[in-house]
Order: structure tokens, then C-alpha cells, then sequence
């Protein structure tokens, strides 16, 4: 009994440690929108920044070296003039991409539940609710 | 071809609006932790408390009264002296959890992954990397 407390606790905090990792990676919005943008194939910079919606250039470069530093993008550049820089997932972003898809799902799936259990709180609990 | 085009792009104006809403629900580290608790059963205010390391009692209170507004928590109180209070995930909180465990299973397996890149990015770019 005691063992099997210790386990779940052991359990908990190595969760927490690997909860704040995936946070690291996914938690920031514009690193989630280049991997979808990406999920479809190979783009060029101008391309990214054309299918999300306000992001500025210097968020987007910021944003791309991030994931390429993480293993997550690859960035290939075709030494013509101009340099052609080509962006795509790599094999490890390919395998984020599927997990962050079933977010995606559940989020359109099941969002409209939570936004009415937030109005039956607020109904129920008042402004004093939260 | 026009109309694919324009089918993306909004396709990606959705996804940022999904994106965000989900990452509202995940993206705190304690609703999280607080979710994968709850995910072995229900469990009394201080079980739970016990099962986080580091969590204060403010925001533990905090915490389950967001998930509680979000429908993904229940709260049932047992009207004895002194009143017994139990959590546990709402039907809504189990599908839920069932996504997050995809993230934390692709956590455990492919993190030292990100973690190797990260280090070869480090190398391969000096200090100037990003």
C-alpha cells in the first residue's frame, strides 16, 4: 500500500516535469499555427506568413528558428539568387503534428460544452462565480 | 484553385481561433496536473493537494473551481460535520483527458529528441543561434 502511494506520487512528479516540456513547445500560439500551416507540406517563408493571419515577420523568423532548433522544422535553402529557403516538418515534427491533431479534433468536437458549462457556472454561481 | 486556396486560408483562421481556445484550457500548467490527478478516480480537496507537489492551497482552489466552470471537474458534497467535498472528471473532463495523454505519451517518447537537437542546433550556431 505504502509502495503503491509512493509510485503515484513518483508518478505525479515526473508527469508535472514532462507536463511543463510539452507546455514549452506547444503553449506558445504561433509555434502550434507554423506546425499546422506546415502539416500540409513544404513552404516557403512568404507562404507560412500568408496562411497565419497576423503574425509580423519578426515573430515568424523568431518562431521558425525556435522550431528548427528543437528538431521540429527543417529549413533547406537552394543556393540560387536569390536563395530559395524552403520550410517543412521534419520526421519528430511530423509525429507533434499527429498528437496536436487530436487536441485540434477535440477542440472542435467538444468546445461548445465547455463554453455552456461556463454559462450555467456563471448562471448558477453568479459574478461571484470565480 | 482560387477556392482551394481561400478553403486554407480559412481553414487556418479557424485553427488559430481552435488553437487558442484550447491552449486557454491546457495551457496552465496546474489545470493540467490537476486533470491528470483526477484521471485514477475521485478524490477528496486534500488527496489531491497531496498528489501535486509544489501546488498552494489559494491556487489549488483556484484551479478546480476553473475546471469546475469549464465542465470538465464535478464537485459533490457530502452534507456531513464536517461536509465532505469529492472531485472528479466530468465525462467531458474524460474525453479530455484521453488527448492529453496522446501529449504525454509523445513527451515521454520523443522529448530526448528535441532535447538532442537543441544541443546539435547549439553547436552547429554558437551563441548566435537564436
Amino acid at each position: 500500500m505504502a509502495n503503491t502511494v509512493q509510485a503515484k506520487q513518483a508518478d505525479i512528479s515526473i508527469t508535472s516535469c514532462s507536463y511543463s516540456r510539452v507546455l514549452e513547445i506547444i503553449s506558445n500560439k504561433w509555434s502550434g499555427l507554423v506546425l499546422y500551416a506546415l502539416a500540409d507540406g513544404t513552404l516557403r517563408y512568404g507562404e507560412v506568413r500568408r496562411r497565419i493571419e497576423g503574425i509580423s515577420q519578426k515573430m515568424l523568423t523568431q518562431t521558425l528558428r525556435q522550431l528548427e532548433r528543437d528538431g521540429l522544422v527543417g529549413r533547406d535553402v537552394t543556393p540560387s539568387v536569390p536563395p530559395i529557403v524552403d520550410y517543412s516538418l521534419t520526421p519528430l515534427g511530423d509525429t507533434l503534428i499527429n498528437t496536436m491533431t487530436h487536441l485540434k479534433l477535440w477542440t472542435a468536437e467538444y468546445y461548445p460544452h465547455v463554453e455552456k458549462a461556463r454559462e450555467k457556472y456563471d448562471r448558477d454561481n453568479g459574478e461571484s462565480g470565480l
